[in-house]
């Protein structure tokens, strides 16, 4: 606490509690172009990353958290010391952790995540389960990639969800969104990209000699919506459709999964592990 | 209904309803030596690889499955339609299928999963998430794995979430469980297998080009519990720590996309993908 001021513990009828609150549902999102970070791990990324407003904490997390809640109000953040009840209230998960920080969005324009060659991008076309978005941004972040752009009908990468299922990866390299898949498609293939649907019924094996050269290049990685894919504008927009090879008896594999082995496939393929090529001579 | 027979639905009370919703918990399944499985994909994989004993079904899921139904009843399956309620009591689902079949257990005694000279073979050293479980059950089956050993304190194959998520591979592969994980590990080596546990602070590269031939191999990765990896004695048994390469800044990656990166990986090298090899002459 500031010294000279005091402070009460702010409710959930605290007016700055509530109008927190609203940051909960994507509409109030949008419109704030403000979102919610809850706990001692995200918080800390969102510092180091993002522009951060305002920070909600309970006493018993103040505490547990002293050096970072410290570190906030260092930096201008607005603290606000909250009840237990008033923390839980934006929360969305079983245990809440008593931490919650208002930062601003985190996105670009789909122009700006693509400045600067990139050399490996990962395209979410309609990915509607904000678990499966914060996975994958989580896997192209460890793979490596220069930039995720959402595109189409693709889940707010600001949802809770989302962002607990990211690790903090939202705030690790640029995410854009635009509405238009197929022109974001464009945009990419503009920017000099080869751009790989991933689809299970791909006229290219993952594992054929053919693709290694696509993967060692400049490549965007497409990923579809759960249900049916990326939508037909994208399929036609796009310049290879590659299927990870199943060998036993699953029909498919999950989104996540899948992705992680495309883009995983790609990381191997710039370490020189690809047919007929070795790191020492390829 | 077969003709000069009457039925009337069971109700939640019937005691085959209530014998059966016993299953939901382990101690029940273990004590049975049964599960349950639910929904019209993962029964008809049931009837195809498992002994099938009983069938509850609702009248409206008797109508959408009608075909289905037919064909468990000609295997000799008891056939008891029951009401929506009795079906939910079975359910563990948000929307109850109405289709919940009985079926045996579908581990073996590790010895038989390992008899046959396997090649490529996963261990769950403690994963205690049924979802993750069952999503790397669906993986392994993906990526042409001879069997799925689950060593120590893994969760069971086949709790309901668990089944659910594997998409029907539980019934594809040959699953064994054992719960001295150090033994499991040990009886892997024993059958010729390289046994790799995948960790984060790995000695090996995944893609060194070291671990390539290691790959192509007779393998058997060994895949840790969520929070602390596989136990020392399974570290201490194993023959390699390999760690998936991280080049953004994600700390990690999430158990699942972890394991399809590292079965992939073993299957890329199994189609010659691979330093200095190709598949034409690899």
């Amino acid at each position: 606490m500031t010294p000279g001021t005091t402070e009460t513990p702010g409710t959930e009828r605290s007016p700055r509690v509530a109008a927190a609150r609203k940051l909960l549902r994507r509409a109030g999102r949008d419109r704030a172009g403000r979102f919610l970070v809850e706990g001692a791990q995200a918080v800390r990324e969102a510092l180091a990353a993002a522009r951060v407003h305002e920070l909600f904490v309970t006493d018993a997390a103040a505490e547990r958290n002293a050096e970072l809640v410290a570190r906030a109000r260092e930096r201008g953040v607005r603290t606000l010391t909250v009840t237990d009840r008033a923390a839980a209230t934006l929360s969305e998960t079983v245990t809440p952790q008593g931490l919650v920080a208002v930062c601003d969005l985190v996105d670009v324009p789909v122009d700006r995540a693509l400045a600067g060659a990139p050399g490996f991008v990962t395209v979410c076309a309609g990915i509607a389960d904000p678990g499966n978005l914060g996975t994958v941004v989580r896997v192209a972040d460890a793979a490596g990639c220069d930039a995720v752009l959402l595109a189409g009908d693709t889940v707010d990468p600001h949802n809770g969800k989302a962002v607990r299922a990211s690790t903090g990866s939202v705030f690790h390299l640029p995410i854009a969104r635009g509405r238009d898949a197929a022109r974001v498609v464009g945009t990419c293939r503009a920017a000099g990209l080869t751009t790989l649907v991933a689809d299970g019924r791909g006229e290219l094996d993952l594992h054929d000699p053919a693709a290694a050269p696509l993967l060692a290049g400049p490549v965007a990685w497409i990923l579809g919506s759960e249900a049916h894919g990326p939508g037909p504008e994208v399929y036609a927009a796009a310049d290879h459709r590659v299927r990870v090879p199943i060998h036993g008896g699953a029909e498919s594999l999950n989104l996540a999964t899948a992705a992680a082995i495309c883009l995983y496939a790609t990381v191997a393929a710039r370490a020189g592990i690809a047919p007929g090529r070795s790191p020492a001579t390829g």
